[in-house]
């Protein structure tokens, strides 16, 4: 697979209200978009820093994803994410074939219109890992 | 502060050895250099991703921060690093008047000769960040 860069890092908050001022007042990013995703059962928050992002990520259901992560293993970075060259799809069959487990078979709709698809974090050595691809460049 | 990109992502991993392969042969990725930096009881490996390192952080001491990390909270990412314009030693001032709890209140020497200094994940919710500048810059 050919990375170009961090496309961009998750992290998991339990209020964006409270978080976009620290990343605001004490960091000095600015907040440029905020998005739901409702099938993720979140509400994102984005930064620009150089190449990359950071999304906030705020759960909007208890049963959520990020509330169990955040129940778990308190706020924190959830995910990083990889802008991929060659395709989403062609990376996930390259890893699986070379037996990394994969949460996503096929590319899904994620955030900012971007295809995604997730790895299994107990073949990514800890780091739950995400491919992206933006299907308008 | 005036923060210009992600510096590097500091990941805690048991094994270099175990790790690096996975970074190279599934990811694509090449490690470029390995450190070690004793005072922080770890040995590195860096890979270059777009503007930003990947750190593989190894513990070389069962009672190194890393090797503590990994036990209570597995392998995975450990702290995020942002490059800043403005020094290290104003970003530490302006924050700390803000009411950031800090780690290091004056810059010290990281790996790759950068000048670092660590923000308090209890000041920034969750995210152990480290603020970065390259003296030579």
């Amino acid at each position: 697979m050919q990375i170009s860069h961090i496309e961009h890092l998750g992290i998991a908050v339990k209020s964006l209200d409270e978080a976009i001022p620290y990343y605001e007042n004490i960091l000095g990013l600015k907040c440029y978009s905020i998005e739901e995703v409702p099938d993720q059962k979140v509400r994102t928050a984005f930064f620009e820093v150089g190449q990359t992002k950071l999304e906030l990520l705020e759960s909007t259901s208890p049963d959520g994803t990020i509330a169990g992560f955040i129940e778990k293993r308190g706020e924190g970075i959830h995910h990083l994410a990889f802008a991929v060259e060659d395709g989403v799809q062609n990376a996930l069959n390259e890893v699986s074939e070379k037996g990394i487990r994969v949460i996503d078979k096929a590319p899904r709709h994620g955030a900012e219109g971007l295809n995604i698809a997730f790895l299994h974090p107990k073949s990514t050595i800890g780091v739950l890992t995400e491919l992206c691809e933006n299907p308008n460049k």
